[in-house]
């Protein structure tokens, strides 16, 4: 089978809009039903009643109390890293994953803090980090080429990352678990993303590219340069959105856009976090559009390219805190609010139990 | 004593802006030492690394691991809820306090997943609630009288709703609470609360005044002519920021506003919810523009006078959810936000301790 023959198969099992309408029509009248019988004025607790709602939508249920998370960082190294366009060396990803390991990388304090399982899935880190604990073992290869002067992925390796994370949302949801948040570790990975974004939405790299860890001037230039080089050379052979995925990608930003396939599939909640995790919705949302259902706009941070993505997908996020970490620091923090409102809408009293007076007239 | 002699002396007691400038700075220094430290791209959490900042600057300590939060909800009722200005009646203010106290609203809900002690003061509710477990009388009277005819507070009633305030922080300090959400629960205050932003901001009523807990058009239009009509009357008396609190402000919003001025002499950060709070944080600014430092704007929801204090005292609201349901729910939900910043400040390891590289170059 071929990645556009397995794609195609992946795609054919999305529900789309239309699907299960009347159950959905039924659960949303069933929320906002439950919603108004609270003691609040209809309405009042704003965007965390759409948040519920669409929670309830995904996971095509009325209930739902107490979901359990999970966090899951991919981890991938990029071939474009030798061309300099980090502020960090590469060497950090591995050392970043080993503070994964060790539990003092934000994205852990976070986690524990918002009672979020941690998974780290290295999808192709430029070293062996099989004797880790903590770090699952997907590894493709030990980092993608240079995307300057070959594509980043071949074929059968685009087909194993998004199979990594494709069989991921199926199995987090088998095991019962209630949302996944995306997180991603890989020096260049902004690049890479950004180079995604500028092609996948046509728009020019300048639009759609930031200082990623912190470039100077010299930097941003020597990156915007490499991502427009990139685009030059690759776009004349290229068709289908896969196919950037594989030009310029990375087997992190595969292995999420896979795992958003799977979570479309079956109803799986899906926060997103920062560019990266932007860019792989992205390349969801091209292949299949009716993945979008299942995803939430954790934030929106300080790359522009991120901001470009969720506007042009339509999606509205839910924090709004400068933040430029990665990790899925920022889908964490939005779990800690859909997390409440999950909480107000199964705990709060209604009127009739707590005796409270509606409306005059 | 008067309210004025009262009012100077606790004033006099607030440290401004330049006092303690060397120790800021310190701290300043330190904890932006131990924020550059950690295995982040520098700046990278960033509203984050501001919360941080405020909270050590506020408490002027560089470690201050998981501090213990408390919300405090606020009643009272509003004597100018008989001029039909709510959407609900009056009788709502007993029913949901009696609510908060079987812990069935939505502030009870928020309180227990934020890991916050939630207290109930009842500052002037309409009926005997001493036999509320979980609420604390501090009763001024059985309401606010109605503000369309006369002075909604008198001149000593007024001084003991801000003195049970400013007790309150102070008595929360010296038990080691880290920080003070403000709540409050009140028929009839966002009417309370808008005619007090219109007179300390000198805006038209129209510009700060919204739908509350849901007015239809013909409710909002009386709602503006109230206002219009209050100020009108009151206006030509009025010298002093604190006499229009007692014109047509709240005890619960006294109260609140003393507890603001408390809390900026020991140094208790704050964070504010919605229209009414932020009302509270405006009286207590006119009276001393050195509490703004103290205080943290929660969110920014869907009143429109909640908007034109916060961007007139210069607070950047951590939330924009669109909540309008008050009680300290927004407040509460930043805190969340809050305490995960502290806990990536103090949790995180630095690049040395995880032996993570800096950047090149």
């Amino acid at each position: 089978m071929t990645i556009f023959e397995q794609v195609d198969l992946w795609v054919s099992r999305i529900p789309g809009e239309y699907e299960h309408a009347s159950q959905k029509k039924e659960i949303r009248q069933a929320i906002q039903s439950r919603l108004d019988s609270l003691t609040k004025p209809q309405g009042s607790l704003g965007r965390l009643e759409d948040l519920i709602l669409w929670y309830g939508l995904v996971c095509r249920q009325t209930l739902f109390p107490d979901p359990a998370g999970v966090v899951c960082v991919f981890a991938a190294d990029h071939g474009i890293a030798a061309s300099g366009v980090s502020a960090f060396p590469q060497v950090v990803t591995v050392e970043m994953v080993k503070n994964f390991s060790n539990g003092g990388a934000g994205v852990n304090v976070l986690a524990r803090q918002a009672g979020l399982e941690l998974m780290v899935l290295d999808m192709g880190v430029n070293a062996d980090l099989s004797f880790l604990p903590l770090v699952k073992n997907a590894k493709v290869s030990y980092g993608t080429r240079n995307f300057l002067s070959e594509r980043a992925i071949a074929p059968d390796e685009m087909m194993q990352a998004m199979k990594t994370g494709f069989d991921l949302a199926l199995g987090l949801k088998s095991q019962g678990k209630g949302f996944l948040v995306l997180g991603e570790m890989g020096i260049g990975n902004t690049t890479s993303a950004s180079a995604l974004i500028s092609a996948l939405l046509d728009l020019p790299p300048v639009l759609v590219t930031g200082r990623g860890t912190g470039l100077d001037d010299q930097g941003y230039r020597k990156k915007l340069g490499v991502i427009e080089q990139a685009l030059l050379f690759h776009g004349p052979t290229i068709t289908f959105p896969i196919e950037w995925g594989m030009a310029v990608g990375g087997y992190e930003i595969a292995a999420m856009a896979g795992a958003i396939l799977g979570a479309a599939t079956i109803g799986l909640p899906v926060i997103l976090d920062g560019v990266i995790t932007s860019a792989a919705a992205l390349l969801a949302w091209r292949i299949c559009p009716a993945v979008k259902n299942c995803l939430l706009a954790g934030h929106v941070g300080h790359e522009i390219g991120h901001k470009a993505v969720l506007e042009h997908m339509g999606l509205s996020p839910v924090l709004d805190l400068d933040l430029r970490l990665g990790e899925g620091t920022g889908g964490v923090l939005a779990s800690l609010i859909l997390k409440s409102s999950i909480a107000l809408y199964h705990q709060m009293a209604t009127f009739e139990e707590a005796s409270v007076s509606g409306k005059t007239g």
